[in-house]
């Protein structure tokens, strides 16, 4: 097991308890960690392809120390073919092995391979263990934690999939050193949330470090990102089916980041970059009702933007923008439930937000390109 | 709500507990249980098209008058459908309606419909509630209490699935008027086996009144399938995951069963008919390693053979069977984990079978035809 340093969370849950590890060169500790965490059978890793051939050799290595029997698949992953069809090429892999109830599956790439990889482990024999190895930013301080998992339909984004927790998530900050920038600053937009919502000294460290953070050098990212992945570990423990007022939270800035995203067509933001439009939005509309000054709306934007992130959108009108807000699957009796900042580090839900006031928000996130 | 005497279990699981109601003309009172339940929303009935349309319609104005708005599909379901594709079109419907994570979905037919319609709310959103209105004996009295839900794959039945319990279970015994004899006959094997490995009243109870059962008037059948809910009931609040000792035991004769099925090809025998024959093997694994005499084998036999099951298979070899029993999904490290009688109304699992003891007890099945 690697030292208690390197322990970022022990996410608490219905499924059981697991451990979340940050660190530098972990994984190759995977194999002892998932004794540690009772695992014991085969392993079936799953990796994007882009962490071939040198990541997932490593890891591979690291399975067999650790005394797991190991079959390697990799996948090209994206947005587009996360979706039922991957589900079965996975499917048809686990029964050509014989994948078993006691064997594991390691799910090792960014959001699309944890969300599909996830859901597959969820669903195989009616679910086995799955191992969580994100590899980019915002896997790691967001989506590689606390169960949630799916794939596309047609129809919709995530429209298919389960609360299905892992039982340790295993990630090497190392990983991060190939990530492109663009995506990069995808992952600071979800950390920065986290600070924006509830932590204000996590906000702080992100606007006065903002260009040793980015530079993945030393100890303050790796520490910054456990501190990231704990807030996240917290909210999950709290509120694991989003059934409570608290996970409902991390949605900050996603209702309009969803409609960014559904309008622009998928692929042309990344998902932290919509966010980061969406937040500015949601700054807007707290602004309106009163709920904050132009302060944190400039001092949100300014930190946004120190870290690459886009703060407007080109090429979309407010109309368009407000029916997808209309058609998010979160809408509930066709009211939508916004989370809005009542100040730095702190949020919370409002449903009674007027038409118009979301109208002008939305309008000014719109630049003429 | 109904009676209490037509409650016939509380079901405890992780996930929540609910009631499993058991009586004539229940599915009057659906709405009331659902809401008693804590529902709301909208109710999505999915139907076996074999109830359509008088027991749909009842169902339909019972959920409406109820409080529900309802939608309702009907599909032609059996094993061989009972798969991803399938699966989809349910999600396309419920995608077409834009059903809500507060909706919930009812699942009204057989064992397939419980099944398939169960996995499609487990998945749907990360899962919506979903109500168990199973019409076949076999469902009522084993699969729609438990929560376990599945879809085959080309490579293996019940390959894909999930644990995910259903928030009330409503059984209308005047459902089970229009069964085929035969289907009749595999819903009372699994009744009958809850006897042999759990309770020997039950089972005293079967060979007593074999005759009043089978016309399924007056209070004997439906206090007797009310028991053996209670039993399923139990074994489920004490194993909910298959981890212990005691979920396994309802495996009972599903073994050798199972590979009866597989090499039969589906669709000619029904489960309980493969699994009553399952239960012959198993009774003679038992009695050659000394754990229970001739005499409980020969009043196995007699009680399945009054309720018109099959104790002999034909067409098929014990290599056949033997073979199709090691590819078990539930074979964990090669071994096999027989569910064997100890005595009456009593059940434990063994690892150590020889080969050889199997294929004798697998051989006495086997007819000339």
């Amino acid at each position: 097991m690697t030292t208690d340093e390197n322990l970022a969370a022990v996410v608490s849950t219905t499924q059981g308890d697991y451990r979340v590890i940050v660190g530098r060169g972990v994984i190759d500790d995977i194999g002892a960690e998932m004794t540690a965490a009772g695992l014991s059978g085969r392993a079936f890793l799953v990796a994007d392809v882009a962490m071939f051939p040198t990541a997932v050799h490593r890891a591979h290595e690291a399975l067999e120390r650790g005394g797991f029997a190991t079959n390697v698949m990799t996948l090209e992953l994206s947005e587009r073919v996360k979706n039922m069809e991957t589900v079965q090429q996975v499917y048809q892999w686990l029964a050509d092995q014989r994948a078993e109830r006691i064997d594991t599956i390691v799910a090792m790439g960014g959001g699309v391979a944890g969300d599909l990889v996830g859901f597959t482990a969820a669903t195989w024999l009616r679910g086995v263990p799955v191992v969580q190895v994100p590899t980019s930013l915002a896997a790691m301080v967001d989506a590689s934690i606390g169960g949630k998992v799916a794939v596309n339909l047609p129809a919709g984004k995530n429209l298919v999939g389960a609360f299905y927790q892992p039982r340790l998530v295993l990630q090497d900050v190392d990983h991060l050193k190939t990530l492109p920038q663009r995506e990069m600053a995808g992952g600071w937009a979800e950390a920065i949330k986290h600070g924006l919502i509830m932590d204000t000294d996590l906000l702080d460290t992100f606007e006065r470090h903002a260009d040793d953070m980015q530079t993945l050098e030393g100890d303050l990212p790796v520490k910054t990102i456990r501190r990231s992945v704990r807030i996240k570990a917290e909210v999950v423990s709290a509120d694991e089916f989003e059934r409570g007022d608290t996970r409902v939270l991390l949605n900050y800035g996603h209702t309009v980041g969803h409609a960014i995203e559904s309008v622009s067509g998928y692929g042309k933001f990344f998902h932290g970059e919509a966010v980061a439009i969406g937040m500015m939005a949601a700054a807007g509309i707290a602004r309106r009702l009163g709920m904050i000054d132009q302060e944190l709306v400039d001092r949100q934007r300014a930190v946004l933007k120190r870290y690459n992130l886009p703060v407007t959108v080109s090429d979309v009108t407010a109309d368009q923008l407000i029916a997808a807000t209309k058609s998010d699957k979160k809408t509930r009796g066709g009211t939508i439930r916004w989370v809005l900042l009542e100040g730095p580090g702190k949020a919370t839900t409002r449903r009674d937000v007027q038409d118009e006031v979301v109208r002008e928000a939305v309008e000014e996130v719109i630049s003429d390109g």
